[in-house]
């Protein structure tokens, strides 16, 4: 069994061998046969290994400090059902952002108490069946928010659990942070403001409310823990001003998520155990300092769960060399997806790498670039890869590091139908969410 | 009947009266109360007059030469069955450029040579669909392209009308343009290296293919001819070649489209009858140098046409008052959809207006960012308007220009039911994109 190239890029169970890959012992070509292509492959024992993974290995970092930890699944990278029961009985609890994303936590049989509900914009409703299941928390975001929820709760003759989102002044990704004072953006309550605290207030003088915690998130596809670190700090000064002023001893702290994954052969993914016990070391010192009790903590990784769990396939089509003013020549290799199911690459001038994975190929590699089949220049799906030669209409071409942001972002822009998420374990697989029909798509026009 | 203010970037038949906005007669809050919100509004007879005025004015300009002129319009815009046929019944012919867009050009009655079929990938499913619904033209944009059509004409009986999508290094964009040797893009064949006259010989020699013209299209929001001009100016120069080298004279020459509208209050549409003029004094000089008769010509406007002629409609939620480093403040107003309908601000940085529509406000008007419910920064709808101070949960919020590439390129990002369109007229408004439901979104989790 031979890993293929570039192994820390695909999951687990991805096996090249001599040209033909598989995943957990199905072909790529046998299931672009059973399920057609494009596809979201999903590494279900890879997803399972990651979410404990990130479980075990925050909790171990707090361990000997006698710390509770729970660890967030963030649904908005990628949230079905199956995927998350598998996350959840890993250990991990789910965090949702709108009414789609905690329905599927409720049909998951996702328990009320392992539910936290996020958002800037919440509505009436969402909150409402959020109660309504017995909600673990609710991260309060605004001022006004905390009026809705109290009557709600009210209404419903409950105590709504909540944190405050606190908005620090970090903001942190890729191997750097910055701090400023005031941060520009829809989330969260100022710190430098006043606003965390005008809110911790209110809170606690509302009886219909039950005041949790601390919240914050600092950025997206973070690889270095000094942002972490940062925030940490920030949250437990407040944690102790609040207790200083004679007001509780909050039980919860939330660092939230945003963790990086590798997407290019030359990436390594982080280093969680590092990256876990920088934090631990920054929350036991603040908290050393404040002498309170350490609170229950809590991580929301969502993009480093599944991100590289999944992988796209691709079927090659129109294959064009395109002279370049240079003088060097890119080799345009176009794919039966795009932009619709891979929206990163134009939104954020996101990297990918691809392979071919349905034949071993000797010819030389050359510059290449994978653009789908939209009606639009800036459909790209990998801007810059090495393809061999002799790539061709037919090939089998894969992308990995996919299942964060690919299938959740999909759309259906030139009226093209989404594709599948195909669950592989054990030598089976099965679409967990299935590949969308053109009657699907224009079933909507009503005329 | 009060205009309101920057009345032309908002559909021609909204009226703003005291602060009650209305579109042809029906007021925003009852089309709120009727459909909900966000919905997408479709000024009907908006929509018809610009699709009639493109082309009458692009006829026009050419009416004295005596050259024919065909305006399609652009499906990858928007479209649906019903504006499809309203732009048809206004003697545009159709572009499309997947199995769905012209599985829907079908729907609508658009009789097959009235469609142009584009694609930088198209499936032998699509090409085999165009060819027995009797297409037009297909606009062929690689070799191994034409070997396709081909073998599909071939297998039907049939001989297939094409057109070949040359680059011709020009590549414009809002007021200028760039002109360079080779085009580093999926899209056309390359006048630069030799493809374009290779894929000419390749189809004039194949008794599958009737080779009926050259195609080419610059960029998109274009808002100065001068591109135009000087892509006519290439494409004539080709015409002129193949026909000294004893080819046939081909009978159409396309320009293709991407002309730009208004999105801000300090924008101008761009002047339709300068533009047109100054295309055709372009393709007249250039006709009259290479002595040949005037090809039929075409233009693809897709943007221009439904955009103007639609509006956002949305509900206030949180408004939270922000506090900016500089020491000034900013009002971030969120609404009940965001970057799942109008990705265009993500994914160009693209600038749009606002206004409160569902009632008259006398407060002061505040630095203010109009952004969604979705849990991601980036996901803004407008990042710089001026909106009253008074502006809280409940008010209607409309944004303009959102025709093109807003219900198109929607979402179900975070699992959010996306929006319908409804198309307003004399009084009446009825779905023509019915508003999806969570149950419709949940439909595709198959656990």
């Amino acid at each position: 069994m031979n890993h293929p190239p570039s192994a820390h890029l695909w999951p687990d169970n991805v096996r090249n061998d001599e040209g033909t890959w598989s995943m957990a012992g199905l072909t790529f070509a046998e299931l672009a046969e059973r399920f057609d292509t494009p596809s979201f492959l999903l590494d279900v024992a890879a997803l399972r290994r990651r979410a404990r993974r990130y479980r075990e290995v925050f909790q171990g970092a707090f361990e000997a400090a006698g710390a509770h930890v729970q660890v967030y699944y963030a649904s908005k990278a990628f949230s079905s059902t199956a995927v998350l029961r598998w996350v959840h009985a890993e250990g991990l609890r789910v965090d949702v952002a709108s009414h789609g994303e905690l329905l599927t936590a409720v049909r998951a049989g996702v328990p009320g108490p392992d539910i936290g509900l996020h958002g800037n914009n919440k509505s009436d409703a969402e909150i409402a069946l959020a109660l309504d299941h017995g909600i673990g928390r609710i991260i309060v975001d605004s001022l006004p928010e905390i009026d809705q929820v109290a009557e709600l709760a009210r209404i419903r003759g409950v105590r709504a659990p909540v944190l405050v989102r606190v908005t620090t002044g970090v903001h942190a990704g890729g191997h750097d942070f910055i701090a400023t004072a005031h941060e520009d953006q829809k989330f969260g309550l100022s710190l430098a403001s006043g606003a965390a605290a005008q809110a911790l207030e209110l809170i606690e003088a509302n009886p219909h409310l039950e005041l949790r915690g601390l919240h914050s998130h600092i950025g997206s596809q973070i690889l270095d823990p000094e942002g972490f670190a940062a925030a940490a700090g920030a949250l437990f000064t407040l944690r102790a001003d609040l207790a200083a002023d004679g007001g509780p001893v909050l039980p919860e702290v939330d660092l939230g998520g945003g963790l990086g994954i590798a997407y290019l052969p030359g990436d390594q993914e982080p280093n969680l155990e590092h990256i876990a016990a920088r934090v631990a070391d920054a929350v036991l010192a603040a908290s050393e300092k404040d002498q309170l009790p350490l609170p229950e903590l809590s991580f929301e990784p969502g993009r480093a769960v599944i991100g590289p769990a999944m992988c796209t396939l691709y079927r090659v089509g129109t294959v064009k060399p395109v002279a370049l003013d240079d003088g060097g020549q890119r080799l345009y290799v176009s794919v039966d997806g795009g932009m619709s199911d891979n929206l990163r690459t134009a939104l954020y001038g996101a990297a990918y790498h691809a392979d071919l994975v349905s034949r071993h190929s000797t010819a030389e590699p050359l510059a290449a670039r994978v653009v789908g089949m939209h009606c639009e220049s800036g459909d790209v799906v990998v801007r810059d890869v090495r393809l061999p030669a002799d790539i061709t209409a037919g090939d089998l071409l894969a992308v990995p590091a996919t299942g964060a942001y690919g299938r959740s972002m999909a759309s259906n822009y030139n009226l093209v139908a989404r594709p599948p998420v195909v669950a592989v374990a054990d030598g089976g697989a099965r679409e967990i969410v299935r590949r969308e029909s053109i009657e699907d798509v224009l079933a909507l026009d009503v005329g």
